[in-house]
């Protein structure tokens, strides 16, 4: 047998759901898995993960899940997802190892299963949820559990994101959130969060501007980044519904109405240009789908 | 003109959605407004703020907003909410005023400026949004605006609330909650809140157990509760979908299946009778409507 994974990248936290909400993105990395003769043969592809291969770990991980051995085959990888930009790559490398190694196997662990050991990988759930289930996504790792559920979208949307050439590592945009916030910062979170849900279900997409302030990371992000804040309001100028830091950055994620998705593209290569900060803008849709299999001859 | 107000009553914070949700319930502030020969007169009624007179207040708030005098007028006042209990009962007698002032006046305030004034003056947007708007409400205080939005319920839900005998007082419950946070706690309100919204939009109400859980503000408060979290768990048990701290307490809200609300309100009597707590669990309805105004002959 022979198939294929195609598992989309993501965008996690959008702005206010920190560690909580994410977007599956139209940037894919792609895993064929064809029999081989003998053992396990990783055919190439981009370093998806900063040196470590979460591919085989994802297939050894499903293998373990269901008390079975990998048979041999052959695995080649290919992506067009940039790495270390605040886009889930390594997730998407770790649920394409995870759904390729529960196919040759049989299928027998369902997507909440798969969710559960890639949760139980990442730490925490947002960007293999919007990865794995597609769509705006919510996660939530309760102590017994964790939880998914898609965010139904009330109207059109498009996302305009903007890739810096610089890498971004998500440890040190990690080690940057202070690890006690005001509670009054929790509370506007909060707020802001649920109204960042009710905007998305009832397709009131103007309200996601105030929606997606965030008070808990974004701040203490951007001082790393100091593209990051003139460029989240220069797309908002310029017609995007919303803008905030992709993931842990460095790249930025605007919800725009797709006939704005070129103006707001525009918008922020000029800003980028202005600052000096190589890169570029594109405009991407939101995967509803999430991962797929398909055979292929 | 001789016209009535009537107000629901309201819970705050529902678990997760700590200064940010609330729910408009079955009982009622009713404030009779009838033309007088001279002055402004007040016809007893219960003490609904602790001493302060909030109807007349809102009243006076809408004649000053819209910069007319009120006409001469005798009002009065009847209600069933329990007062100092965690049922907004303040709320409704500031909104009762606000309303009854703009009705006077020929209503030139829209709902929305009503429920700003009405937010300046408690500070919070939470019980005046879920008395003002009736439902399931989102309120959120923002540098140049408040915004409410209304949550549409995917399915039937009740609500049993067991009143306590014993006064509760808001500002003491709010001084017991810290004004700093762990981040992973704010995390976790964050996602919990935002299933909370979930499962009450799409029906999905065996969530609510788990998305009602807080750990911003419930914790701190049990503590001069000590019935709380028990009865919180055996309305659980007995068949609620989730319980939480009534507002600032000391009441207990378990949101229902209507078929089960009997049981759940046995259970929390049963509870609170072996632990020596006075007071009485009653089943309430969501009004979906929020105030109204009606004229009588």
């Amino acid at each position: 047998m022979r198939f294929s994974v195609k598992v989309p990248a993501s965008s996690a936290n959008l702005g206010s759901g920190f560690d909580t909400l994410a977007v599956a993105l139209s940037l894919y990395t792609t895993v064929i898995v064809e029999p081989a003769d003998d053992g396990y043969v990783f055919d190439g592809g981009p370093d998806l993960a900063g040196g470590e291969n979460l591919i085989e770990q994802g297939m050894q991980l499903a293998a373990e899940a269901v008390g079975l051995a990998l048979p041999h085959c052959r695995v080649s990888v290919s992506s067009d997802i940039p790495v270390a930009r605040g886009l889930g790559s390594s997730a998407t490398a770790l649920i394409a190892g995870l759904l390729a190694g529960n196919h040759l196997l049989g299928d027998q662990l369902s997507r909440q299963q798969i969710f559960e050991l890639a949760t139980g990988i990442e730490g925490h759930g947002d960007n293999v949820s919007a990865s794995l289930f597609g769509g705006v996504t919510l996660s939530l790792i309760c102590p017994d559990r964790v939880i998914c559920r898609q965010i139904p979208l009330g109207g059109a949307l498009q996302v305009v994101l903007f890739v810096p050439d610089a890498f971004g590592l998500t440890a040190d945009a990690r080690a940057v959130v202070p690890l006690t916030v005001p509670r009054q910062d929790a509370v506007a979170n909060l707020g802001r969060c649920a109204l960042l849900l009710m905007a998305l279900v009832q397709g009131d997409f103007p309200l996601l501007c105030e929606a997606m302030q965030d008070t808990l990371h974004q701040p203490y992000r951007c001082a790393l980044f100091p593209h990051v804040g003139p460029m989240i309001e220069s797309a908002v100028e310029h017609g995007a519904f919303g803008a905030c830091l992709s993931g842990a950055g460095p790249s930025i994620l605007a919800f725009v109405d797709p006939e704005r998705a070129a103006r707001v593209a525009e918008a922020l290569n000029d800003e980028a240009r202005s600052r000096a900060v190589a890169g570029a803008a594109i405009v991407l849709d939101i995967v509803m789908e999430g991962a797929t299999i398909t055979h292929t001859v």
